[in-house]
């Protein structure tokens, strides 16, 4: 259960500070679901228009990452951050752009790999090597 | 500082069951560098063996995801659990990849952008949309 | 679903050990309400009755942040640590003691933002500023 | 050591993306000192707009909370995700808003006690109370 | 809700790749109960044999810590992790291995007090002391 | 460098509410070798003495583990933490208790396998099974 109120399609098309960026959410992704990360972050206008507006720089506008790997770093980010409904949001974002079940699959192990090697490396705590500092001159 | 000894090559050539993962990761990388993880690692040749085998697998044979976007996702779960050492090699592995500045940078701004949105949604302990859930019939 | 089984009022009521700590939270919070984490501790009471004593001289004590600023920063640890119950107990917490809507809208932009920031810090592995060493002669 | 190069301030000054930004960021804080992280962030200048942007919306606008418990939540949410230069950077911070030794101290224990409290409710899986859920009728 | 299908007994037998791994747990467990977490592996058989060697090698092989102490720390890593399945898992395993209820509880404890030192220690910044360095020559 | 003063020998000796403590910390571990922790957390001295105080009672007195394996756990949960100095710390603690290298290797492999299972579990966001939930009646 949200710790907010999940505000309603009414809610926000009667409020002047939330409308144009569920207007500009739908528009840009050409479809009229707007899931409930929005709907959460709409009790703050200021909020609502700053954080959609870096996604969308981010994730959907030109750039040199292509949007299905965009989707497969956002999933690795949020699993070692734990955060269930960013797991399930971006994983049906991922297939919705492409991805099949064996890039699913191979996404997975190397979550899994690169998991468990930080583990080791942290109880190990290995010294960074000299090859691998940029050298700045 | 580690808390195991590092290997040096001496006593990884000297150790039966150490040196032909050293040699194993020699071949398989075409270069002489072996860094500070595995001379950790050695101390526990069976892990050692164990990891390696796992890491050729999942990192460096075929797979349906590229090696560069596979080092990407791998920085990525580093950064969320702060494994200093593995940022810095995997930053190297990428770039010997082909990773551009441009490309970097937006990694970076992906991996911002996903850790924002994560304790954005966790603070709000958003509900999972019908919409993201697995069909599974 | 607790991995331990949550203690009901009377048997509480029935455990030397376990009662003048039930009853001590009661007085204390000035209400009949005890929630789930003093029932699932009960278990072991002398966890219990340490854990209620630490968290009494914390948070409840007198001392040099106010009532409310105490729970804003620990809602901004639980949702780091991603500890839901702690960011519901938290939250209702804070309202109780006077958190407005845009004290909480302020509160999540800034857990996002640190969230960010902290991420980009970590990837770009930034070293420290001179300047913000604490000078210790 | 950083993954990128540190931008030095002649750097800065001749690149027409990256100027405005440092100029707006001494400006802000009516201080010539342009500390490391933006150094770092300026490779990618469009990020460093943004990031800068958001933080100083976040941190530094009129806003419901006071500059010095903005800096305490945001050490609490760096400590938790082991972000060593954010942790020096934010108590530097919170020193120069009036931080005094005993808040400090206090904050420390805040942030001890929760994170303590968050690892045994995840270890006991407590269910939250139906007295924390948000009433959204 | 899984992020993939979870695989039903009848599934698993028929595929080639999936069935002798299912057999094998069977076999090694003494016990027909084949849990969630290698149902949903399944979707990917290499994993599935890979993890499932690596688990068997490490966690139910003859080796010096035994089976209690071995799942004792699974829970203290799963607790930090934040993993609600694993808690439950290994929690369960534990208990089938002899972990008694004051056991228990002297884990949480233990669990909790090193959170409690591990968030102090990162926002004090402690340096580490010469006497706990390895001595490597 | 830590973001508070670290306390000298003689500071403490001369503060009345330091001295007991470190008096404390000498006689329990026979030694006079007092920690940078304990020396950081002398700048709060309710502080000190509330978690000298914890520690002795979890890691110190007699308990239903054993004192090795509580360092095993304590290691376990710091890395997961990525807190260096306390895995430095509990490392030479736990060798200080009898810790074998053999151990110290099957315990890195142990915290390798859990994060890694951890992360796939989390990922694939796997439903807990029946079997494993405590039954309270």
């Amino acid at each position: 259960m949200t710790t907010v109120r999940l505000w309603s399609d009414e809610e926000a098309a009667a409020d002047p500070a939330v409308k144009p960026v569920f207007d500009d959410i739908r528009a840009t992704r050409k479809s009229d679901f707007v899931n409930n990360f929005w709907r959460a972050l709409a009790n703050d206008p200021a909020a609502l228009a700053r954080t959609w507006g870096s996604l969308k720089a981010v994730m959907l506008a030109d750039g040199p990452l292509d949007p299905l790997t965009r989707e497969l770093i956002y999933i690795a980010v949020s699993t070692a951050n734990g955060c269930s409904y960013c797991i399930h949001s971006h994983t049906a974002a991922a297939r919705a752009k492409g991805m099949t079940d064996a890039q699913h699959g191979h996404l997975l192990s190397i979550i899994g790999m690169a998991a468990q090697t930080n583990a080791l490396v942290t109880v190990l705590q290995v010294p960074v090597d000299e090859a691998f500092l940029v050298k700045t001159d």
